[in-house]
């Protein structure tokens, strides 16, 4: 049997939410091919965007030891082979391994007879990004599997709580052409932080998950802060505040630094404005510091599924 | 005219909310009656639980201080006599300040041609309690005024989302004979936090607000969890941990320290328990340390309302 998955890009962080909140896109996926193998071997093959960087031993990649993991949860006799196709550009801050993880883990499971839920496919693919990039984390894996708003209320024991998006809110994003390293955006953060950081992040965070809740945009727009992580990171990113503002000036709800960046996002209400004005403002304002990046309108979306091929 | 409002307890900090949540109690309540005065003064009587300690110099009682900012931002040219009836027992941890603040503040609304929204009568008694405690916070009288549970997003400037409190849940409550003042409460808090507490905290918080939009109360019992606070002031408040657990044993969801103690609050699901054995379980657990107490249960309220006299 041979089936073909997507798996979404995702935003991590998503303002007050560091290293709980995530939202999947639409645009863009990866596509995974996969196939049962008699042996119990996990084979895999990359191509698309960015596969001449990305690990093909079955244990460095975090698709396959996410398959790996599943079907050992499950007890599998089989293998699996899994061909990915990328359509998310590697460290550009909108989860390109997360998605790789939760594809590998959401299609393996689609060989099994007897599917695991939800909850073990992103514990499985948390654990696969422990193991590629160092930390156990969620905040990818399960808006990717799951769709929509997460919020990982607990790593361990695992809970996330998801929440449709807002059926008005939509994305643009743009890619500027400067790398950053998820660990370079790690070691810039501080180990502790004020007490009233704290507070403002409690506050905040509890209004945006309430906003995505009820679908209130101006409410999502007001919550959608960060007093801490962005602000340490904003040097890795040149132009970064420009770039929010000019997105802000046309009419965004909210801009912000993707993941640990340098991808820009910008959420606006798809009643009020088609997002094309905001994506060639902030490509315009890396233009002004002489950044080339790529730029996209797209919207929240589902999660992992099955494509008919 | 003479007008009658009962202003209710409030339970603070809840878990994961630390400045940020507050949730309005059926029980306790002060009744305030206020009627107009001619020369613009604030006149002030107070009565019941502890009132020999509560001042009644109008510049230093919170709630004919919130009255004044309530008739200044209303140009009014009157003033108002206030005479409060405690029920709530001052310096318990259920907002018995905040409870005057926010009725002072409703009762001299209820005197105006054109009353003020609430967002402004919050406002109003935050700063009152910034007057008489040191520190303007609104997570007491938030819920005091509006009812429910209250999430305050910013202070400044003042933005409070508000939820109704799921229909099923119960609230009781351990009084214990200790002393608690907010300002030592306040001294044993750290300044910084580690960021891992912050992350605990965000998703717990964005847990307990969705758990509690959806009344979800398997979801707010997980949630409602705090990492950093309720741990520092454990020790202010002995046999803490023993009635706590002796809460969860009676089948509470969640047992915390109702603001910055002594209380002991514990909430259940009305659909499975009346209370009567949690409130036992507090009581006997606070007497195992020779504690006296006063318990009681009650459940989630409305927040100050008119009475007919």
């Amino acid at each position: 049997m041979r089936v073909r998955v997507s798996t979404p890009a995702t935003v991590a962080n998503v303002g007050p939410g560091f290293d709980v909140f995530g939202l999947a896109l639409k645009e863009p996926f990866d596509v995974i091919d996969v196939e049962m193998v008699d042996d119990g071997a996990i084979i895999i093959s990359v191509t698309g965007l960015g596969s001449d960087d990305i690990p093909v031993d079955p244990k460095r990649n975090s698709a396959s030891i996410a398959a790996r993991f599943v079907l050992d949860a499950a007890g599998a006799d089989f293998g699996v082979s899994l061909s990915i196709k990328k359509g998310i550009r590697p460290c550009s801050g909108i989860g390109s391994s997360g998605a790789s993880a939760a594809g590998g883990a959401f299609a393996a499971n689609m060989l099994l007879d007897d599917p695991l839920p939800n909850e073990v496919l992103v514990l499985a693919a948390a654990k696969a990004e422990g193991v590629t990039a160092g930390k156990v984390h969620a905040d990818n894996v399960a808006p990717s599997i799951i769709g929509g708003f997460t919020v990982v209320r607990s790593l361990s024991p695992l809970e996330v709580v998801s929440v449709a998006a807002p059926k008005h809110l939509g994305v643009a994003v743009a890619m500027p052409d400067v790398m950053v390293s998820t660990r370079a955006a790690r070691e810039v953060l501080p180990d502790s932080v004020p007490v009233r950081d704290l507070v403002f992040h409690v506050g905040h965070a509890a209004s945006l998950a309430l906003a995505m809740e009820r679908g209130d945009l101006g409410l999502l727009g007001r919550s959608l802060r960060d007093a801490v992580f962005e602000p340490m990171r904003s040097s890795l990113v040149p132009r970064l505040a420009e770039v929010e503002t000019a997105a802000m000036d046309a009419g965004a709800l909210a801009s912000f630094l993707g993941g640990s960046g340098p991808c820009v996002v910008s959420l606006f209400d798809l009643r009020m404005n088609d997002g094309e004005n905001i994506v060639s403002a902030m490509k315009g304002a890396f233009e002004e510091g002489n950044i080339d990046s790529e730029s996209w309108v797209t919207a929240c979306g589902e999660g992992c599924r099955r494509l008919v091929p």
